[in-house]
């Protein structure tokens, strides 16, 4: 129930994921977004009624799409949503692929956007960086402010782990709030600002602290001031594919040599099976194949269109 | 995983809310904080390390109070994070707790805090307002914005149930983004001018709507403009007790006649068993004894200083 007093043996998060980054020379993220009406045919969710039968296709589904993009991309992010809404048996089926994403090499950074206060905030920690599904990193909602995001700094330094915080989101309705102009500066930028500092803390002697921040890759604009605003804050970028952005877009949150920037795809790769420009060809149970094939297109067009290019070498 | 194509039958939580403080004449909301290091010694829970026998010690631990506070109070308040913390088994228990309580005629409020983005956030209203856990309402976040907190109010409607947004919350950190101010307006205020429009068009010809908000008791300034600003809205008022907030602190929150506030209390009753003041007089093992005490305090106490008076007519 409370944090290890001792740290771990891990290195901290932000220079593992520049490690995985650099080795698999892509900053590309994949979210694992299981859906019952969204999944392959062939995996036969559709006549599916119990709950058991159902998580156990969803993790059968991420566990095959961790298979593909193992090789391929640093990181993959669960949506814990689509576990959380099949019930408990989700969130066991979400507890064997993280599990299962890890044994891959992979980074798993748990998407729950989870923010509450003192010992409340620290049981979120404790089961998501800590505990019994322990991901690398978790998303965390600002809202409740300074004293409510601590605790999950704690947890991510004690074990090696990350944390992104909700900062200019991909949604529309992200101005609402976010934009709102308090004294010359936004919301979100006040939040960025405490992000960065939070980030400079938990750098130490290191490029990047353990604290990153999410922006939509659907505010081009935004994303160019807040790379230049937070310089050691990995940026976590969602809104790439389905939800408008393009690789161009996500240009200014990278740092020139490439890293800084995590870029996230979710239904255009995992759902690939869905796209005729991937699908062409193949039969109902090849459904690997097309999310092999979007994976690779999407790391084809951030290294040709963004400073991921530098990656290359 | 979609919401139902038809509303059920239920009729809308806000009456069904009101309906609950009056037959029990109270508006004490009682919170289930299961944590290991705080429960009663008779339960056993120091020396289980095994995931799934402490999910067990938490279940009984919270059906006890629930059989001890369902005739006094008209809803609990589950932690989420509190079981969360404990993983899969952990969210078993809480369907347990969730469907127990209900067996016993108390309303159910998810306090989980979730905020995300369109089909995310029916995913999430799905698994706590319709699917495997089904509690009456659920606590939401308003960081992401209106079409963050719109599936969630559709769901709501469409099962008969409630959603209590963050406005002004109980802690000290609540200042630091909750407060800026904005064209002469907090970002709370704009929040709560948001939720306010949201009950009134949920209302429909009822007093109030399906979506309330939360305002910490440790704010009697703020929670007497708040009421005034939202006269169709209920709140939900964490902090009285251990946070801080007095009975005296929390009068703003009602309308005169005793309805529109919810008054949480979490420790100071569920942990009744570790108060001098409740446990006098009584074996390790009647710990029900003191939660029972402390609820009849909690009850009195707002009854003797709030608007609450009311009703016991």
């Amino acid at each position: 129930m409370t944090a290890p007093s001792q740290p771990t043996a891990a290195p901290p998060f932000a220079a593992r994921l520049a490690a995985a980054i650099t080795a698999r020379r892509t900053p590309s993220c994949i979210g694992l977004d299981p859906r019952r009406e969204s999944l392959p045919p062939a995996l036969g969710a559709a006549s599916i009624n119990e709950p058991k039968a159902l998580a156990d296709i969803f993790a059968t589904f991420c566990r095959d799409v961790i298979d593909v993009v193992a090789p391929l991309v640093p990181i993959v992010k669960p949506q814990l949503a689509c576990f959380e809404a099949i019930g408990p048996h989700g969130m066991t089926a979400l507890a064997d692929v993280i599990s299962h994403a890890r044994s891959k090499g992979l980074l798993v950074l748990a998407d729950g956007k989870r923010g509450d206060i003192g010992s409340t905030a620290e049981a979120y920690a404790e089961g998501w960086l800590a505990g019994p599904w322990a991901a690398d990193a978790l998303t965390v909602n600002p809202y409740l402010g300074h004293d409510s995001i601590e605790p999950f700094v704690k947890m991510a330094e004690a074990r090696g782990a990350g944390i992104f915080v909700l900062v200019k989101t991909s949604n529309p309705g992200s101005k609402d709030f976010q934009d709102l102009i308090c004294d010359g500066k936004t919301n979100y930028e006040y939040v960025a600002a405490s992000v960065e500092a939070l980030a400079a803390r938990t750098a130490g002697a290191g490029r990047f602290g353990a604290v990153g921040a999410v922006v939509g890759a659907t505010w081009p604009k935004q994303l160019d001031d807040l790379r230049a605003a937070m310089p050691r804050t990995w940026l976590l970028v969602p809104g790439f594919g389905r939800q408008g952005g393009r690789a161009s877009d996500v240009r200014g949150a990278f740092h020139p040599d490439g890293l800084g920037a995590l870029i996230v795809s979710a239904r255009d790769v995992i759902y690939a099976h869905a796209r005729p420009e991937m699908n062409a060809g193949l039969a109902a149970h090849q459904w690997q194949t097309a999310v092999d094939r979007a994976c690779h297109e999407m790391i084809e067009r951030l290294a040709a269109d963004t400073p991921a290019a530098a990656l290359r070498g």
